[in-house]
């Protein structure tokens, strides 16, 4: 497995344009499976789905169960590997087998665990659960010049109460195709700023938002793909980079995708329309 | 509740030191509880515990809900707010009415909830229950010179494969007294770079790691401290911002918080001895 994937992506600076490859992150499930209790008795049980980057997966397994307090020391453990089911999957399930005498408290284990948003087991089974939530690919006509994307990080910079003081909170950003911004929220995590604001317009009736995009200030998880989708957006800007999964998702919803959104710059990583268009009207 | 937090933080830059006021993003667990089926047979369960920052939480609910398929429009909710249980937890457990109509597919919700690693629901609960797992605040003599730090971001990038070619990945790295990097994981996700980290380490049984530090490429929420705690680890040094209930965890452990470590300066939030001490000797 590879952490970076191949992408063709089209890099906007002021009004210029090129094609050009790129890199992305890769990003990608991963379950942990314990087997645990006496020989006799042997039991599995998954304790966590966590999006992540392929690789060093057993370090991963083993700092995950060591800070929840399930193993203390190396000896704790038998064996760390991978499962191997079918090919989608091969390499996103982690079983580890745990000494018999391990004794687990799966009470505070399950108060305890944080397991991301994930729908499957592999990247192509994640976006297909989430396209039995959706009515199907974005739509509609909404478009956007480049110099409203290139001021989107001040303004709403502008607007960010909480990060003028802190320098270390995130924040989602409704805007319309002149640049306006309608909503605009702030949290420690980014998949709640974002939460916050399609909440906000869930509860005025705004759902589906055909004709605004959602600008972020942090990087693109697939799960910030998935919530923008289901609110029916057809844009995601964000100051950081997407990941592999993210920018598939983005395919299958056709919604466009813009990253490193700042100073004069971003690139497009599908769904070019949206923004080209307005390009090509000078 | 506030957005923000009031601490005072010793400020280096180069080897200058100012003691400063400063305000951190607040953190808080929240609790999303749902009310959900017939009039006659009312049951409740919770659904969610994420870390978030206060403020705007009917619309984080909201948002959450909608976007993990559980309610499809306004009227689905027939209310929404918050708990009021004890002092302590006011304002972390907001109970979300559905109307009796609503149909929920919990096997979907096991499958795509996320849960944030929270073991209260106050953020003096959560370091309590962290406190439980750890031996101790942390003792030991480490302590680095402040030039050590000031290095730390270029010289961990430099052996970034990922972030080079991405612009779009975390790090974790441990590093010795002298600056030295003895493991440096890459992840799409902080939380599992730093696993993936104290994971090798832990594989060496390196642990606890009274001797070393760690550096973080992002933002230090108190999931970060709370597994560097585990691991023992006396200094915790990010290029981003620390979170209310980090520096408040940092404290309990005697930890060395430093944030914004970048261009030459930091912010010290807690034991700034292990740093300063380093000052005074010149």
């Amino acid at each position: 497995m590879s952490l970076v994937a191949p992408v063709i992506v089209h890099k906007i600076s002021g009004e210029g344009l090129i094609e050009s490859p790129d890199l992305l992150a890769v990003e990608e499930p991963l379950e942990i499976r314990l087997g645990f209790g006496p020989v006799a008795d042997r039991q599995q049980r998954p304790v966590s789905v966590t999006m992540r980057t392929p690789g060093h997966d057993e370090e991963l397994a083993m700092g995950f169960l060591f800070t929840e307090g399930i193993i203390q020391k190396p000896t704790d453990i038998v064996s760390c590997r991978h499962c191997v089911q079918d090919a989608h999957k091969e390499g996103n399930v982690l079983r580890v087998e745990l000494h018999p005498d391990v004794v687990i408290d799966w009470s505070r284990l399950e108060r305890n665990t944080f397991t991301s948003s994930s729908c499957g087991l592999c990247g192509k089974a994640t976006i297909d659960a989430v396209m039995a939530l959706t009515p199907g690919p974005i739509a509609g006509n909404f478009s956007v010049d480049p110099a409203i994307l290139h001021a989107l990080p001040e303004r709403v910079r502008q607007t960010q109460r909480a990060f003028a003081y802190t320098g270390g909170i995130h924040a989602a950003a409704l805007f319309d195709a002149s640049g306006t911004l309608l909503i605009v929220r702030e949290d420690i995590g980014r998949h709640n700023a974002l939460d916050k604001l399609i909440g906000a317009a869930f509860w005025q009736n705004w759902l589906p938002m055909s004709e605004f995009g959602i600008f972020l200030s942090g990087r693109i998880g697939v799960e910030l793909v998935q919530k923008s989708w289901r609110a029916g957006v057809p844009m995601l800007a964000a100051v950081g980079a997407p990941s592999s999964l993210a920018v598939q998702m983005a395919k299958e919803a056709h919604m466009t995708l813009a990253g490193f959104v700042r100073d004069s710059r971003f690139n497009l990583y599908c769904e070019p329309v949206r923004i080209l268009s307005q390009i090509s009207h000078e």
